[in-house]
Protein backbone atom coordinates (compact mmCIF):
# COMPACT_ATOMS: atom_id res chain seq x y z
CA UNK A 1 0.00 0.00 0.00
CA UNK A 2 2.68 2.35 0.97
CA UNK A 3 4.93 2.25 -2.50
CA UNK A 4 1.65 2.70 -4.31
CA UNK A 5 0.66 5.89 -2.11
CA UNK A 6 4.27 6.96 -2.11
CA UNK A 7 4.29 6.59 -6.43
CA UNK A 8 0.61 8.27 -6.50
CA UNK A 9 1.70 11.33 -4.34
CA UNK A 10 4.78 11.73 -5.85
CA UNK A 11 2.83 12.03 -9.54
CA UNK A 12 0.63 14.32 -7.97
CA UNK A 13 3.10 16.72 -6.62
CA UNK A 14 5.21 16.66 -9.80
CA UNK A 15 1.85 17.88 -11.93
CA UNK A 16 1.71 20.23 -9.51
CA UNK A 17 4.73 21.83 -9.74
CA UNK A 18 4.70 21.47 -13.36
CA UNK A 19 1.55 23.30 -13.43
CA UNK A 20 2.51 26.24 -11.82
CA UNK A 21 6.04 26.76 -12.88
CA UNK A 22 4.71 26.37 -16.77
CA UNK A 23 1.99 28.75 -16.01
CA UNK A 24 4.63 31.39 -15.55
CA UNK A 25 4.57 34.22 -17.61
CA UNK A 26 7.47 34.38 -20.38
CA UNK A 27 9.23 37.00 -18.77
CA UNK A 28 12.76 35.11 -18.93
CA UNK A 29 12.70 31.78 -20.25
CA UNK A 30 16.10 30.54 -18.79
CA UNK A 31 15.19 31.98 -15.59
CA UNK A 32 11.46 30.02 -15.67
CA UNK A 33 13.43 26.50 -17.28
CA UNK A 34 15.65 26.74 -14.20
CA UNK A 35 12.94 26.58 -11.88
CA UNK A 36 11.61 23.75 -13.21
CA UNK A 37 14.89 21.88 -13.53
CA UNK A 38 15.59 22.54 -10.35
CA UNK A 39 11.98 21.74 -9.14
CA UNK A 40 11.30 18.42 -11.30
CA UNK A 41 14.94 17.14 -11.00
CA UNK A 42 12.61 14.17 -8.87
CA UNK A 43 13.43 13.26 -5.38
CA UNK A 44 11.49 11.39 -3.23
CA UNK A 45 8.84 14.14 -2.52
CA UNK A 46 8.74 13.14 1.51
CA UNK A 47 7.55 16.72 2.04
CA UNK A 48 4.23 16.77 -0.26
CA UNK A 49 3.77 12.65 0.77
CA UNK A 50 3.46 14.10 4.27
CA UNK A 51 0.70 16.81 3.73
CA UNK A 52 -1.12 14.46 1.61
CA UNK A 53 -1.43 11.17 3.38
CA UNK A 54 -1.56 12.59 6.80
CA UNK A 55 -4.09 15.56 5.27
CA UNK A 56 -6.08 12.85 4.20
CA UNK A 57 -5.74 10.60 7.30
CA UNK A 58 -7.21 13.56 8.87
CA UNK A 59 -10.08 14.26 6.61
CA UNK A 60 -8.92 17.41 4.39
CA UNK A 61 -9.67 16.93 0.34
CA UNK A 62 -6.33 16.68 -1.41
CA UNK A 63 -7.32 19.37 -3.73
CA UNK A 64 -7.18 21.43 -0.45
CA UNK A 65 -3.74 20.06 0.17
CA UNK A 66 -2.37 20.64 -3.26
CA UNK A 67 -1.19 24.62 -2.72
CA UNK A 68 0.55 22.90 0.74
CA UNK A 69 2.48 20.29 -0.97
CA UNK A 70 3.88 22.33 -3.44
CA UNK A 71 4.64 25.48 -1.31
CA UNK A 72 6.78 23.30 0.95
CA UNK A 73 8.49 21.39 -2.28
CA UNK A 74 9.24 24.43 -3.74
CA UNK A 75 11.44 25.14 -0.78
CA UNK A 76 12.72 22.38 -0.20
CA UNK A 77 13.70 22.57 -4.12
CA UNK A 78 15.40 25.89 -3.77
CA UNK A 79 17.41 24.63 -0.83
CA UNK A 80 18.76 21.71 -3.09
CA UNK A 81 20.03 24.52 -5.73
CA UNK A 82 21.75 26.48 -3.09
CA UNK A 83 23.36 24.41 -1.47
CA UNK A 84 24.37 22.40 -4.49
CA UNK A 85 26.40 25.64 -5.68
CA UNK A 86 29.68 25.44 -5.97
CA UNK A 87 29.84 27.76 -2.68
CA UNK A 88 28.23 25.15 -0.71
CA UNK A 89 28.75 21.64 -1.45
CA UNK A 90 29.93 21.67 -4.93
CA UNK A 91 27.92 19.04 -6.44
CA UNK A 92 27.71 18.96 -10.07
CA UNK A 93 25.06 15.72 -9.53
CA UNK A 94 21.51 15.32 -8.06
CA UNK A 95 19.70 11.69 -8.62
CA UNK A 96 22.08 11.49 -11.91
CA UNK A 97 20.84 14.73 -13.26
CA UNK A 98 23.28 17.73 -13.38
CA UNK A 99 22.74 20.32 -10.74
CA UNK A 100 20.82 23.84 -11.82
CA UNK A 101 24.44 25.33 -11.70
CA UNK A 102 25.49 22.86 -14.28
CA UNK A 103 22.84 22.42 -16.74
CA UNK A 104 22.27 26.18 -16.31
CA UNK A 105 24.70 28.88 -14.95
CA UNK A 106 25.97 29.74 -11.18
CA UNK A 107 24.02 33.40 -11.63
CA UNK A 108 20.76 31.45 -12.34
CA UNK A 109 20.97 29.20 -9.92
CA UNK A 110 21.00 31.92 -7.01
CA UNK A 111 18.27 33.62 -8.98
CA UNK A 112 15.85 30.16 -9.67
CA UNK A 113 16.49 29.14 -5.62
CA UNK A 114 15.27 32.61 -4.76
CA UNK A 115 12.42 33.07 -7.33
CA UNK A 116 10.79 29.08 -5.76
CA UNK A 117 11.26 30.79 -2.68
CA UNK A 118 9.51 33.58 -3.35
CA UNK A 119 6.49 31.26 -5.42
CA UNK A 120 6.68 29.09 -2.29
CA UNK A 121 4.84 31.90 -0.48
CA UNK A 122 3.19 33.06 -3.68
CA UNK A 123 1.03 29.99 -3.53
CA UNK A 124 0.88 29.23 0.29
CA UNK A 125 -0.89 33.03 0.31
CA UNK A 126 -3.07 32.37 -1.97
CA UNK A 127 -7.04 31.39 -1.56
CA UNK A 128 -7.46 28.07 -0.97
CA UNK A 129 -10.60 25.77 -0.82
CA UNK A 130 -12.32 25.06 2.35
CA UNK A 131 -9.42 27.51 4.13
CA UNK A 132 -10.25 30.88 6.00
CA UNK A 133 -7.62 33.49 6.00
CA UNK A 134 -6.53 32.92 9.24
CA UNK A 135 -5.67 29.18 8.51
CA UNK A 136 -3.60 30.59 5.10
CA UNK A 137 -2.08 32.89 7.16
CA UNK A 138 -0.80 30.57 9.80
CA UNK A 139 0.61 28.55 6.79
CA UNK A 140 2.39 31.29 5.41
CA UNK A 141 4.28 31.79 8.92
CA UNK A 142 4.82 28.15 9.71
CA UNK A 143 6.89 27.80 6.68
CA UNK A 144 8.55 31.38 7.36
CA UNK A 145 9.39 29.67 10.29
CA UNK A 146 10.21 26.62 9.57
CA UNK A 147 12.60 27.81 5.96
CA UNK A 148 14.78 30.86 7.44
CA UNK A 149 16.91 31.37 10.18
CA UNK A 150 15.35 29.83 13.03
CA UNK A 151 14.76 26.49 10.73
CA UNK A 152 16.20 25.33 7.37
CA UNK A 153 18.25 28.14 6.95
CA UNK A 154 19.88 28.41 10.45
CA UNK A 155 20.77 24.75 10.18
CA UNK A 156 22.50 24.73 7.26
CA UNK A 157 24.50 27.42 8.24
CA UNK A 158 25.72 25.00 11.67
CA UNK A 159 26.27 22.54 9.20
CA UNK A 160 28.65 24.31 7.18
CA UNK A 161 30.34 25.57 10.56
CA UNK A 162 31.06 22.11 11.40
CA UNK A 163 32.54 21.01 8.97
CA UNK A 164 36.39 19.59 9.73
CA UNK A 165 35.20 19.74 13.61
CA UNK A 166 34.25 17.98 15.83
CA UNK A 167 31.06 18.24 17.27
CA UNK A 168 29.05 16.91 20.09
CA UNK A 169 26.16 14.50 19.85
CA UNK A 170 23.43 17.61 20.73
CA UNK A 171 24.57 19.71 18.24
CA UNK A 172 24.70 17.28 15.83
CA UNK A 173 20.71 16.95 16.45
CA UNK A 174 20.03 20.21 16.80
CA UNK A 175 21.73 20.89 13.79
CA UNK A 176 19.02 18.44 11.57
CA UNK A 177 16.87 19.32 13.64
CA UNK A 178 16.92 23.04 11.90
CA UNK A 179 17.65 21.44 8.55
CA UNK A 180 15.59 19.09 7.69
CA UNK A 181 13.33 18.70 10.63
CA UNK A 182 11.70 21.81 10.34
CA UNK A 183 10.55 21.42 6.80
CA UNK A 184 9.40 17.99 7.71
CA UNK A 185 7.57 19.23 10.57
CA UNK A 186 6.08 22.08 8.51
CA UNK A 187 4.84 19.63 6.39
CA UNK A 188 2.61 17.85 9.65
CA UNK A 189 1.72 21.17 10.42
CA UNK A 190 0.06 22.30 7.01
CA UNK A 191 -2.51 19.16 7.57
CA UNK A 192 -3.09 20.10 11.24
CA UNK A 193 -3.38 23.48 10.20
CA UNK A 194 -5.54 22.34 7.32
CA UNK A 195 -7.95 19.98 9.52
CA UNK A 196 -8.27 22.71 12.60
CA UNK A 197 -6.55 19.87 14.64
CA UNK A 198 -5.63 21.19 18.47
CA UNK A 199 -4.52 20.24 21.85
CA UNK A 200 -3.20 16.70 22.70
CA UNK A 201 -3.78 15.15 18.71
CA UNK A 202 -1.80 18.28 17.68
CA UNK A 203 1.07 17.72 19.60
CA UNK A 204 1.19 14.06 19.19
CA UNK A 205 0.92 14.83 15.17
CA UNK A 206 3.85 16.84 16.22
CA UNK A 207 6.53 14.84 18.08
CA UNK A 208 5.59 11.95 15.40
CA UNK A 209 6.81 14.51 12.94
CA UNK A 210 10.01 15.44 15.02
CA UNK A 211 10.67 12.21 15.51
CA UNK A 212 10.55 10.62 11.53
CA UNK A 213 12.57 14.22 10.77
CA UNK A 214 15.52 12.80 12.76
CA UNK A 215 15.28 9.68 12.18
CA UNK A 216 15.28 10.19 8.50
CA UNK A 217 18.13 12.37 8.92
CA UNK A 218 19.84 9.42 11.04
CA UNK A 219 19.42 6.82 7.97
CA UNK A 220 20.36 9.19 4.93
CA UNK A 221 23.81 9.27 7.36
CA UNK A 222 23.55 5.26 7.40
CA UNK A 223 22.83 4.97 4.12
CA UNK A 224 26.00 7.17 3.09
CA UNK A 225 28.19 4.27 4.62
CA UNK A 226 27.02 0.63 3.57
CA UNK A 227 24.82 1.57 0.40
CA UNK A 228 26.77 1.26 -3.07
CA UNK A 229 27.40 3.83 -5.29
CA UNK A 230 24.95 2.69 -7.95
CA UNK A 231 22.06 3.30 -5.37
CA UNK A 232 22.19 6.74 -4.19
CA UNK A 233 23.70 8.38 -7.49
CA UNK A 234 26.14 9.80 -5.37
CA UNK A 235 29.63 9.00 -4.66
CA UNK A 236 29.44 6.66 -2.16
CA UNK A 237 31.51 7.98 1.73
CA UNK A 238 30.72 11.35 0.14
CA UNK A 239 30.27 13.01 3.84
CA UNK A 240 32.59 10.45 5.35
CA UNK A 241 35.15 12.33 2.67
CA UNK A 242 34.32 15.83 3.35
CA UNK A 243 34.85 15.37 7.40
CA UNK A 244 31.54 15.86 7.87
CA UNK A 245 29.88 14.89 11.31
CA UNK A 246 27.60 12.38 11.39
CA UNK A 247 25.38 9.98 13.41
CA UNK A 248 27.71 6.85 12.70
CA UNK A 249 30.68 8.91 13.33
CA UNK A 250 29.52 10.09 16.58
CA UNK A 251 27.99 6.75 17.59
CA UNK A 252 29.12 3.71 15.40
CA UNK A 253 27.28 2.27 12.50
CA UNK A 254 25.19 -0.22 14.93
CA UNK A 255 24.53 2.91 17.48
CA UNK A 256 23.44 5.22 14.65
CA UNK A 257 20.89 1.93 13.52
CA UNK A 258 20.00 1.63 16.78
CA UNK A 259 19.06 5.20 17.04
CA UNK A 260 17.07 5.86 13.71
CA UNK A 261 15.12 2.28 15.09
CA UNK A 262 14.28 3.88 18.48
CA UNK A 263 13.15 7.18 16.61
CA UNK A 264 10.68 5.24 14.32
CA UNK A 265 9.64 3.56 17.89
CA UNK A 266 8.95 6.87 19.44
CA UNK A 267 7.28 7.84 16.08
CA UNK A 268 4.58 4.61 16.36
CA UNK A 269 3.86 5.29 20.03
CA UNK A 270 3.00 8.67 18.39
CA UNK A 271 0.55 7.78 15.97
CA UNK A 272 -1.26 5.22 18.35
CA UNK A 273 -1.98 8.01 20.38
CA UNK A 274 -4.28 9.54 17.36
CA UNK A 275 -8.10 8.30 16.58
CA UNK A 276 -7.35 8.03 13.28
CA UNK A 277 -6.61 4.97 10.43
CA UNK A 278 -2.62 5.43 10.70
CA UNK A 279 -1.99 2.10 9.22
CA UNK A 280 0.12 3.95 5.83
CA UNK A 281 1.55 6.72 7.95
CA UNK A 282 3.20 4.17 10.45
CA UNK A 283 3.92 1.88 6.98
CA UNK A 284 5.78 4.90 6.21
CA UNK A 285 7.57 5.33 9.73
CA UNK A 286 8.26 2.06 9.18
CA UNK A 287 10.17 2.43 6.03
CA UNK A 288 12.13 5.53 6.57
CA UNK A 289 14.97 3.18 8.11
CA UNK A 290 13.90 0.18 5.73
CA UNK A 291 14.83 2.15 2.81
CA UNK A 292 18.34 1.77 0.96
CA UNK A 293 17.90 5.29 -1.22
CA UNK B 1 10.70 68.96 5.46
CA UNK B 2 12.01 66.33 2.93
CA UNK B 3 15.31 65.58 4.63
CA UNK B 4 13.97 65.66 8.08
CA UNK B 5 11.31 62.72 6.87
CA UNK B 6 13.66 60.73 5.22
CA UNK B 7 16.24 60.99 8.27
CA UNK B 8 13.28 60.01 10.63
CA UNK B 9 12.13 56.85 8.70
CA UNK B 10 15.92 55.75 7.88
CA UNK B 11 16.37 55.64 11.70
CA UNK B 12 13.28 54.02 12.34
CA UNK B 13 13.97 51.54 9.56
CA UNK B 14 17.68 50.71 10.85
CA UNK B 15 15.93 50.47 14.41
CA UNK B 16 13.14 47.86 13.74
CA UNK B 17 15.86 45.82 11.51
CA UNK B 18 18.12 45.93 13.87
CA UNK B 19 16.03 45.11 16.74
CA UNK B 20 14.25 42.11 14.54
CA UNK B 21 17.58 40.48 14.12
CA UNK B 22 19.12 41.02 17.50
CA UNK B 23 15.96 38.65 19.05
CA UNK B 24 16.87 36.19 16.87
CA UNK B 25 18.29 32.92 18.78
CA UNK B 26 22.36 32.55 18.63
CA UNK B 27 21.59 29.71 16.33
CA UNK B 28 24.46 30.38 14.09
CA UNK B 29 26.34 33.50 15.46
CA UNK B 30 27.84 34.21 11.87
CA UNK B 31 24.76 33.78 9.87
CA UNK B 32 23.59 36.09 12.16
CA UNK B 33 25.90 38.77 11.94
CA UNK B 34 26.08 38.34 7.94
CA UNK B 35 21.82 39.10 7.88
CA UNK B 36 22.21 42.23 9.96
CA UNK B 37 25.48 43.31 7.88
CA UNK B 38 23.15 42.96 5.02
CA UNK B 39 20.43 44.79 6.38
CA UNK B 40 21.91 47.59 8.42
CA UNK B 41 24.78 48.40 5.85
CA UNK B 42 22.98 51.47 5.01
CA UNK B 43 21.36 52.93 1.78
CA UNK B 44 18.68 55.59 1.21
CA UNK B 45 15.55 53.06 2.85
CA UNK B 46 13.58 54.28 -0.41
CA UNK B 47 10.93 51.37 0.29
CA UNK B 48 10.27 52.00 4.25
CA UNK B 49 10.58 55.99 3.45
CA UNK B 50 7.10 55.20 1.02
CA UNK B 51 5.44 52.69 3.50
CA UNK B 52 5.22 55.34 6.17
CA UNK B 53 5.22 58.05 4.53
CA UNK B 54 2.38 56.98 2.44
CA UNK B 55 0.58 54.77 4.98
CA UNK B 56 1.16 58.06 7.49
CA UNK B 57 -0.80 60.28 4.78
CA UNK B 58 -3.27 57.90 4.62
CA UNK B 59 -3.75 57.97 8.17
CA UNK B 60 -2.56 54.55 9.83
CA UNK B 61 -0.06 54.68 12.55
CA UNK B 62 3.35 54.26 11.94
CA UNK B 63 3.80 51.41 14.71
CA UNK B 64 0.86 49.72 12.54
CA UNK B 65 3.83 50.39 9.25
CA UNK B 66 6.71 49.00 11.35
CA UNK B 67 6.47 45.05 9.98
CA UNK B 68 5.82 46.19 6.42
CA UNK B 69 8.85 48.63 6.09
CA UNK B 70 10.95 45.65 8.09
CA UNK B 71 9.60 42.97 5.77
CA UNK B 72 10.17 45.20 2.30
CA UNK B 73 13.27 46.17 3.29
CA UNK B 74 14.63 42.63 4.17
CA UNK B 75 13.61 41.56 0.56
CA UNK B 76 15.61 44.42 -0.51
CA UNK B 77 18.50 43.62 1.41
CA UNK B 78 18.36 40.16 0.44
CA UNK B 79 18.41 41.00 -3.18
CA UNK B 80 21.70 43.14 -2.44
CA UNK B 81 23.42 40.79 -0.76
CA UNK B 82 22.83 37.88 -4.02
CA UNK B 83 23.33 40.77 -6.62
CA UNK B 84 27.06 41.53 -5.09
CA UNK B 85 28.00 37.54 -5.48
CA UNK B 86 30.97 36.61 -7.68
CA UNK B 87 28.42 34.88 -9.62
CA UNK B 88 26.30 37.70 -10.31
CA UNK B 89 27.73 41.28 -10.46
CA UNK B 90 30.90 40.80 -8.51
CA UNK B 91 31.09 43.32 -6.07
CA UNK B 92 33.33 43.80 -3.12
CA UNK B 93 31.89 47.09 -1.94
CA UNK B 94 28.33 48.97 -1.04
CA UNK B 95 28.32 52.11 0.06
CA UNK B 96 32.34 52.14 1.01
CA UNK B 97 31.95 48.75 3.52
CA UNK B 98 32.76 45.06 2.16
CA UNK B 99 29.69 43.56 0.96
CA UNK B 100 28.78 40.19 2.65
CA UNK B 101 30.20 37.45 0.78
CA UNK B 102 33.68 39.93 1.71
CA UNK B 103 33.31 40.70 5.11
CA UNK B 104 31.86 37.06 5.59
CA UNK B 105 32.67 34.08 2.86
CA UNK B 106 30.27 32.92 -0.29
CA UNK B 107 28.28 30.49 1.30
CA UNK B 108 27.18 32.57 4.08
CA UNK B 109 26.39 34.82 1.81
CA UNK B 110 24.23 33.27 -0.40
CA UNK B 111 22.48 31.62 3.11
CA UNK B 112 22.01 35.05 4.87
CA UNK B 113 20.00 36.09 1.37
CA UNK B 114 17.97 33.20 1.93
CA UNK B 115 17.17 33.79 5.37
CA UNK B 116 16.37 37.56 5.21
CA UNK B 117 13.58 36.86 2.55
CA UNK B 118 11.97 34.13 4.74
CA UNK B 119 12.56 37.05 7.88
CA UNK B 120 10.78 39.15 5.34
CA UNK B 121 7.52 36.48 5.40
CA UNK B 122 7.42 35.90 8.92
CA UNK B 123 7.60 39.74 9.77
CA UNK B 124 4.75 40.57 7.21
CA UNK B 125 2.61 37.04 8.56
CA UNK B 126 3.08 37.89 12.01
CA UNK B 127 -0.50 39.54 13.71
CA UNK B 128 -0.08 43.37 13.17
CA UNK B 129 -1.69 45.82 14.99
CA UNK B 130 -5.08 47.24 13.71
CA UNK B 131 -5.01 44.67 10.71
CA UNK B 132 -7.14 41.92 10.08
CA UNK B 133 -5.68 38.60 8.71
CA UNK B 134 -6.77 39.05 5.29
CA UNK B 135 -4.91 42.83 5.13
CA UNK B 136 -2.32 40.06 6.71
CA UNK B 137 -2.51 37.69 3.41
CA UNK B 138 -2.98 40.16 1.31
CA UNK B 139 0.46 41.94 2.08
CA UNK B 140 2.30 38.60 2.42
CA UNK B 141 0.53 37.84 -1.23
CA UNK B 142 1.91 41.29 -2.40
CA UNK B 143 5.22 40.80 -1.41
CA UNK B 144 5.61 37.28 -2.69
CA UNK B 145 4.38 38.78 -6.06
CA UNK B 146 6.89 41.39 -6.18
CA UNK B 147 9.73 39.67 -5.07
CA UNK B 148 9.65 36.33 -7.27
CA UNK B 149 9.91 35.11 -10.66
CA UNK B 150 6.88 38.03 -11.61
CA UNK B 151 9.29 40.55 -9.91
CA UNK B 152 12.69 41.09 -8.82
CA UNK B 153 13.31 38.39 -9.52
CA UNK B 154 12.58 37.85 -13.40
CA UNK B 155 13.64 41.31 -13.63
CA UNK B 156 17.04 40.34 -12.42
CA UNK B 157 17.18 37.54 -14.62
CA UNK B 158 16.53 39.82 -17.51
CA UNK B 159 19.41 42.39 -16.42
CA UNK B 160 21.06 39.23 -17.13
CA UNK B 161 20.66 38.13 -20.24
CA UNK B 162 20.44 41.92 -21.21
CA UNK B 163 24.40 42.33 -20.37
CA UNK B 164 26.57 41.89 -23.66
CA UNK B 165 23.69 42.77 -25.66
CA UNK B 166 21.76 45.46 -27.12
CA UNK B 167 17.79 45.07 -26.41
CA UNK B 168 15.17 47.82 -26.85
CA UNK B 169 13.70 50.72 -24.80
CA UNK B 170 10.69 48.79 -24.51
CA UNK B 171 12.77 45.71 -22.85
CA UNK B 172 14.71 48.30 -20.79
CA UNK B 173 11.23 49.70 -19.41
CA UNK B 174 10.08 45.97 -18.72
CA UNK B 175 13.13 45.04 -16.81
CA UNK B 176 13.22 47.94 -14.57
CA UNK B 177 9.19 47.90 -13.98
CA UNK B 178 10.35 44.21 -12.49
CA UNK B 179 13.89 44.80 -11.17
CA UNK B 180 13.24 47.84 -9.04
CA UNK B 181 9.99 49.06 -9.84
CA UNK B 182 8.11 45.74 -8.19
CA UNK B 183 9.19 46.42 -4.91
CA UNK B 184 8.80 49.72 -4.89
CA UNK B 185 5.16 49.38 -6.07
CA UNK B 186 4.90 46.70 -3.16
CA UNK B 187 5.73 49.48 -0.60
CA UNK B 188 2.94 51.53 -1.65
CA UNK B 189 0.79 48.68 -1.86
CA UNK B 190 1.50 47.84 2.03
CA UNK B 191 0.02 51.17 2.64
CA UNK B 192 -2.76 50.67 0.40
CA UNK B 193 -3.81 47.51 1.96
CA UNK B 194 -3.05 49.06 5.59
CA UNK B 195 -5.70 51.99 5.12
CA UNK B 196 -7.74 50.02 3.20
CA UNK B 197 -8.00 52.49 0.21
CA UNK B 198 -9.68 51.35 -2.85
CA UNK B 199 -10.59 52.21 -6.24
CA UNK B 200 -9.76 55.35 -8.16
CA UNK B 201 -7.58 56.47 -5.29
CA UNK B 202 -5.91 53.30 -5.16
CA UNK B 203 -4.84 53.03 -8.43
CA UNK B 204 -3.92 56.97 -8.60
CA UNK B 205 -1.41 55.49 -5.58
CA UNK B 206 0.15 52.44 -7.84
CA UNK B 207 0.36 54.86 -11.37
CA UNK B 208 1.98 57.19 -8.45
CA UNK B 209 4.43 54.13 -7.57
CA UNK B 210 5.04 52.99 -11.17
CA UNK B 211 6.16 56.39 -12.44
CA UNK B 212 8.55 56.85 -9.22
CA UNK B 213 9.90 53.74 -9.24
CA UNK B 214 11.15 53.74 -13.40
CA UNK B 215 11.85 57.69 -13.17
CA UNK B 216 14.48 56.14 -10.08
CA UNK B 217 16.12 53.90 -11.80
CA UNK B 218 16.37 56.09 -15.14
CA UNK B 219 17.79 58.85 -12.52
CA UNK B 220 20.46 55.81 -11.54
CA UNK B 221 21.68 55.36 -15.10
CA UNK B 222 21.70 59.59 -15.33
CA UNK B 223 24.29 59.78 -12.38
CA UNK B 224 26.00 56.76 -12.96
CA UNK B 225 27.62 58.94 -16.05
CA UNK B 226 27.66 61.82 -14.32
CA UNK B 227 28.24 61.82 -10.49
CA UNK B 228 31.77 60.94 -9.24
CA UNK B 229 32.96 58.22 -7.73
CA UNK B 230 32.89 59.47 -4.81
CA UNK B 231 29.38 60.52 -4.30
CA UNK B 232 28.19 57.49 -5.22
CA UNK B 233 30.55 55.23 -3.55
CA UNK B 234 31.40 52.89 -6.18
CA UNK B 235 33.68 53.67 -9.38
CA UNK B 236 32.08 55.83 -11.82
CA UNK B 237 30.65 54.12 -15.26
CA UNK B 238 30.39 51.10 -13.71
CA UNK B 239 27.31 50.41 -15.91
CA UNK B 240 29.21 51.55 -19.13
CA UNK B 241 32.08 49.08 -18.34
CA UNK B 242 30.17 45.85 -18.20
CA UNK B 243 28.17 46.95 -21.23
CA UNK B 244 24.94 46.92 -19.39
CA UNK B 245 21.83 48.60 -21.44
CA UNK B 246 21.40 51.73 -19.76
CA UNK B 247 18.40 54.37 -20.18
CA UNK B 248 21.62 57.18 -21.31
CA UNK B 249 22.54 54.52 -23.94
CA UNK B 250 19.23 54.18 -25.27
CA UNK B 251 18.32 58.01 -25.45
CA UNK B 252 21.31 60.10 -24.62
CA UNK B 253 22.09 61.49 -21.22
CA UNK B 254 19.28 64.17 -22.40
CA UNK B 255 16.62 62.13 -23.29
CA UNK B 256 16.84 60.23 -20.27
CA UNK B 257 17.25 63.57 -18.24
CA UNK B 258 13.75 64.60 -19.94
CA UNK B 259 12.28 60.68 -19.49
CA UNK B 260 13.21 61.01 -15.90
CA UNK B 261 11.27 64.47 -15.72
CA UNK B 262 8.30 63.18 -17.28
CA UNK B 263 7.93 60.37 -15.46
CA UNK B 264 7.90 62.84 -12.28
CA UNK B 265 5.07 64.80 -14.24
CA UNK B 266 3.33 61.24 -14.24
CA UNK B 267 4.02 61.00 -10.48
CA UNK B 268 3.08 64.09 -9.14
CA UNK B 269 -0.37 64.48 -11.79
CA UNK B 270 -1.43 61.15 -10.27
CA UNK B 271 -0.90 62.81 -6.67
CA UNK B 272 -2.88 65.67 -7.61
CA UNK B 273 -5.78 63.52 -7.84
CA UNK B 274 -5.76 62.34 -3.88
CA UNK B 275 -7.88 64.02 -1.56
CA UNK B 276 -5.14 63.76 0.99
CA UNK B 277 -2.15 66.31 2.07
CA UNK B 278 0.61 64.92 -0.38
CA UNK B 279 3.26 67.51 0.24
CA UNK B 280 5.69 65.14 1.64
CA UNK B 281 5.58 62.72 -1.02
CA UNK B 282 5.57 65.67 -3.77
CA UNK B 283 8.58 66.55 -2.80
CA UNK B 284 9.96 63.16 -2.41
CA UNK B 285 8.57 62.37 -5.92
CA UNK B 286 10.82 65.91 -7.13
CA UNK B 287 13.98 64.67 -4.65
CA UNK B 288 14.02 61.59 -7.01
CA UNK B 289 15.02 63.52 -10.03
CA UNK B 290 17.31 66.01 -8.10
CA UNK B 291 19.14 63.89 -5.56
CA UNK B 292 23.01 63.59 -6.53
CA UNK B 293 23.65 60.03 -4.66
Amino acid sequence: MLLESLKLYQERINQQLELRIDSLADIDPQLKAAMKHGALIGGKRIRPFLVYAIGDMLGVKLSTLDSCAAAIECVHAYSLIHDDLPAMDDDALRRGQPTVHIAFDEATAILAGDALQALAFEIISEPIENITPSQNLAMVRALANASGYSGMCGGQAMDLSATDKQIELATLIQLHKLKTGALIRCAVEFAIIAAKIEGQERQALLDFADAIGLAFQVQDDVLDIIASTEELGKPQGSDTDSNKSTYPKLLGLEGAQETASSLIEDALSALAKLPYNSQLIAEFARYIIERRV
